[in-house]
């Protein structure tokens, strides 16, 4: 099953340097996931083929401009583009005030609807389940109300034995029942159990999303063994002070974060405007944990 | 004096294309004025290399998402960027209202004064006088409030004709006062009459700023012998009763309105995302009205 995520902007606050604000796409199982929305995301997706049409469900970390300015624009395009078919946006809950107030003084009435969940940072929520996918919301510390994002594939079916099920003469009938993890009762009476059968498939993968936050223990625990950890990165360490007083992430602690919660790779993003060329926030979470990536605009992830 | 028009998005609804939603940059005399600040403004201003603190007065022409949504990105970048001067905004009364609640959930203080100033599509007004320019609302004709605006250069001091000064032997101190149009009165009594000593300057140059209208006479006599004229020309001809559905202009029309009211140059713009390429727009403004460009993005135009 596909996921991926694709970087649609990597700058935090301001656009500078061609990086845009934060937002991101993940696809999984064909289906397009939309996490933040900062300013220009619509000309991100142009410029990545990223059809915006195919996107069902839209994330909202929190509501500082740099990761939701680019929303009321993409919904007005979706609605111009003749859009139906229902959009369900999860994010704090004065997001919808803030879309009503716009499309109230433009008067559009969308022609679809928004189906709004509004996501509490006191605590963590799953907001969606199906059938590829549960996310729940992960609370982060930040100076306003924030949540990450934990994207955790369904657990997948059983991997049958096909040579064992060949010479027991087993119907493909019962195939799906073994898969599920259901034991097998031959015409003769003989049960043979479903470890005989099948063997467990690949733990679900997850991704977490990080976004923004000071790196505190609150919210470790839930994104542990990540498959592909999204965090923030603002500042290098030599800006700390900064990095506290704006409730951010310096690339050292955001390879701590990786490193003590057992992720299998890290991605950092939310790059400061200080930052023209970033090989050092690279090289600097590296040296705590060495499978970094940045989080570069066009660039797809496998999850 | 400097006086020109630099186009930062000529798309209208939704950015396509490469081009942006609509956006212009004036320059009067090294002053620069921003006029509607579609979602991109900012990226489309570092990419063409217009420096955004440099702005004093940004005019907004109505609450359609593809004519302001870069506004709140922007205001937040010169904050952060650290503007203390005070800006000066101009637009629909709704948009500060717009403006505060945004700031209001991002938990934004900015640290410089927006001085607004609430435009009335109803009528005609003076919204800023200064030592460079006047600019007027232009009441338009769309489905919500719409205001074109036109800058009028402050008209400019008489031109001295110094050979008939120094024949004369005026001294320097009373060039000023001969340029307002004062007569001179020599040590001898003899008055000089100002025609004898100065020519009158060129007219005020305008422009006149049209987005998005249909193309009703109530405006045309304010529009009247612009020297450049930048008129919306959303469809070509053969889609009129879209437009006039829409409250738009074609670019047949467009050019019929630069024609009729003896613009001496004509600007089209706001591309319907329907045209890839621009040519046939082009050529029907022409085939009524030769003068005529495109607002190509990143074009500067001499007023």
């Amino acid at each position: 099953m596909r996921f991926e995520v694709t970087i649609l902007g990597s700058s935090s606050a301001t656009p500078i340097y061609n990086r845009n604000p934060t937002s991101q796409v993940l696809n999984i199982n064909e289906r397009l996931y939309l996490i933040d929305c900062g300013e220009g995301t619509q000309q991100q997706m142009l410029r990545f083929d990223i059809k915006a049409s195919r996107i069902d469900h839209i994330f909202i970390s929190h509501l500082h401009g740099d990761h939701y300015l680019g929303l009321v624009g993409l919904l007005s395009s979706l609605h111009l583009n003749g859009r139906k078919k229902p959009l369900a946006l999860y994010g704090p809950a004065p997001l919808m005030e803030i879309i009503d107030l716009q499309l109230k003084y433009s008067e559009t009435v969308l022609q679809y609807q928004i189906q709004f969940t509004a996501t509490d940072a006191s605590k963590v929520e799953t907001i969606l389940i199906n059938d590829d996918v549960t996310v729940e919301t992960i609370p982060l510390d930040h100076r306003i109300p924030c949540t990450g994002f934990l994207f955790r594939e369904k657990k997948r079916l059983r991997k049958l034995i096909k040579e064992e099920l060949e010479r027991l003469n087993v119907s493909v009938a019962y195939y799906t029942a073994i898969k599920k993890g259901a034991d097998y009762t031959a015409p003769d009476g003989t049960v043979y159990p479903n470890e005989q059968l099948s063997v467990d498939s690949n733990a679900p993968r997850t991704y977490c999303y990080c976004s923004d936050t000071m790196p505190t223990p609150s919210y470790f625990d839930q994104i542990k063994n990540a498959d592909l950890l999204y965090h923030e990165a603002t500042f290098l360490n030599a800006m700390l002070d900064r990095a506290i007083e704006t409730h951010h992430t310096t690339a050292l602690q955001a390879g701590e974060v990786a490193l003590n919660n057992q992720a299998k790779k890290l991605l950092i993003g939310h790059f400061s405007a200080r930052y023209k060329v970033l090989d050092e926030l690279l090289d600097e979470a590296m040296s705590v944990f060495p499978n970094t990536e940045l989080a570069i605009e066009g660039k797809t992830f496998l999850i």
